[in-house]
């Protein structure tokens, strides 16, 4: 029996070592290192990986959330007067905060609405239903690699008199996700990717893109990302910030790229042994609609046992996410509206599991993973 | 004659080329990329060179001003109600805009104070007499490496019954610049340091710290850097961001900082070279009290008569910066306060022009700037 760890980034490193050292080299004894040639290169090649566009590369995911979240707030609206005047962003509230940092850092109101009780993703009833006259966006997180079906969402918003509110897609855990026609990323007005070394497309550090077919919203992403100027030194667009994608790490995503897709089909062929493998008191949580596995979750009703029987096997597991957004003591004095209950959402938080899955685990480990959770009783 | 660059990046990788690489490929290779290591080391390291406390990496500079100066703000002012009950904190308005930037974005409302004419430093009596009882915070900015008197500052501030308001160091431009007893970032309350590859130390890329000897203040520092967590995935901390260092980015500062003495010896050299030369119509923009020279500044009557002088014997030069923060466009809309007629700042802002000015310049190259700027007539 080995241990084998929710994650390994150090596989993913040897085994594209040599090109990543080569890449990172040319960067550094370039001299220019922000705002470059390799940035301009990925930033073009992943657009047209996800299916045309424009793409922003920036410092973060959740900086690329803030400032999508800003690029569709009006020129009116910034700076809006405190508490219920501030325009309003329908979210889930069980991906982990990030979407909600965003808000409050832009300004925004996040409005909680509940999730589907089998994939955990945004349920479209829910989140047309907790839509005002406020709301500006509406999130759609294809939370643990798993698709939202955005078409549907529109056509959900469009039919409800909601044609203005604008869809943000969150694919920090969704690069290269296809379905709905499409890919992740182009399905919506507009999208946040995060490149945390954890993500289906990685970084070795810290980056991030913003990514839209509108031409008019990216021009204010593209000001808003390097402090609002219109040229060097010169601000004309309020409220921009620095937040940048490093040339290193751009080149560094350049190179993993073309393997994104063999990697996703190895987290996606890890997840569905894992489902074969299940016995009846533990379910996988999957979208039908497409997944990239970005995590393998499943929920049972005692979670403890199922993570005590696993770590006697050798298998890591961990939650994602354990707090709701709107049970989080550090957002209770901001702004927010949850709509509805959020009943399945808070059912779910208490039965969820992540096991252990990325591109580079061995067939031994999966098999050691499958025959720990066939053991498991529950 | 050859042309001369105000800066010239790719020379300071070649100078320490080996070096930086290996450390960035141990970093790659460790498979740990993001608060690692390296960031400790890196951070500790500084911390002693400045002489004391704690430091905290994040993603940039601006980051930096603006997580400090969240750290700063009472809890029960965040979040305050728009316009003229935000919480206040006075700065000079000819800094480029980076503090006005972070109180934007942390909800502050940036008050200008005018500058002293022979340095273009902040003048403290005009910094006190801009204060309110709304006052937060002074940003003391070590304008082009040059020394403000920070314990001059603070016996004002106390002197005027201010003793709450805090100093927040700017020390973009500053790292390594003794006096008043101390090194720059340990002589106020707090200090940002922006890392930005043109800096007196500089990575490959962006980066940034927050230094502090308050160990409440470093502590909620550490908590808004990286979400407001207490602990991974539970939020305690209201208004927290993503703003982390990376490890490959702290590891290049590693290699860096044992070099940066000689490198700011270099730079001080070329201004003094540059003063000896300067015709009478041109008089250098110095502090009296300490220099590290991050930019060699001159001032002029007929500024573009200078800059088109030196273009014509292949000197480069720009103006840093071009527009007063309270000029701004993009900044027309958002809460601000003007102390007084700002005319030293109004009279400097058209005047000044920045020479090269950087570590690696060869003697020949200064020897051709001032051989340029004995030249003229002006």
């Amino acid at each position: 029996m080995t241990n084998i760890p929710l994650n390994d980034l150090k596989r993913t490193f040897d085994k594209h070592g040599m090109a990543l050292q080569a890449a990172v080299g040319r960067v550094m004894a370039s001299g220019w290192w922000l705002l470059g040639p390799a940035t301009r290169d990925f930033c073009a090649a992943f657009a047209s990986y996800v299916g045309g566009g424009e793409c922003v590369g920036v410092g973060n995911g959740t900086d690329a959330l803030e400032i999508a979240l800003r690029a569709l707030t009006p020129d009116d609206r910034h700076g809006a007067g405190a508490g219920d005047d501030l325009p309003e962003v329908v979210m889930a509230a069980n991906a982990g905060g990030y979407s909600s940092f965003a808000c409050h850092l832009a300004r925004l109101k996040p409005v909680y609405a509940d999730v589907e009780a089998d994939t955990l993703l945004l349920s479209i009833d829910a989140a047309v239903a907790a839509t005002s006259a406020d709301t500006i966006a509406v999130v759609a997180t294809h939370l643990y690699g798993g698709l939202l079906d955005v078409s549907a969402l529109r056509r959900a918003l469009d039919a409800a008199g909601r044609q203005r509110v604008a869809i943000l897609e969150d694919c920090a855990q969704a690069h290269g996700l296809r379905g709905c026609g499409g890919m992740a990323g182009g399905l919506g007005d507009i999208a946040a990717f995060s490149f945390y070394p954890t993500k289906n497309l990685g970084a070795l550090g810290d980056g991030g893109a913003i990514l839209s077919r509108d031409e008019a919203l990216i021009a204010r992403v593209r000001a808003l990302h390097q402090y609002g100027w219109s040229r060097k030194y010169m601000v004309d667009t309020p409220m921009g910030r620095n937040s940048r994608l490093d040339e290193m790490q751009a080149a560094i995503l350049h190179v993993l790229l073309p393997h994104l897709d063999d990697a996703n089909a190895a987290r996606v062929a890890i997840q569905s042994a894992y489902a074969a493998a299940l016995p009846a008191s533990v379910t996988p949580v999957r979208s039908p609609l497409g997944s990239v596995a970005h995590l393998a979750l499943v929920r049972t009703a005692d979670r403890e046992a199922l993570k005590a029987h696993l770590a006697a096997r050798g298998v890591a597991s961990d939650v994602h996410y354990p707090i709701l957004d709107c049970d989080q003591p550090g957002f209770a004095a901001l702004p927010s509206r949850v709509a509805g209950t959020l009943e399945r959402s808070r059912s779910a938080v208490a039965e969820i599991l992540t096991l252990p899955c990325f591109p580079t685990m061995t067939d031994a480990e999966i098999a050691q993973v499958c025959d720990a959770l066939g053991t498991y009783a529950g």
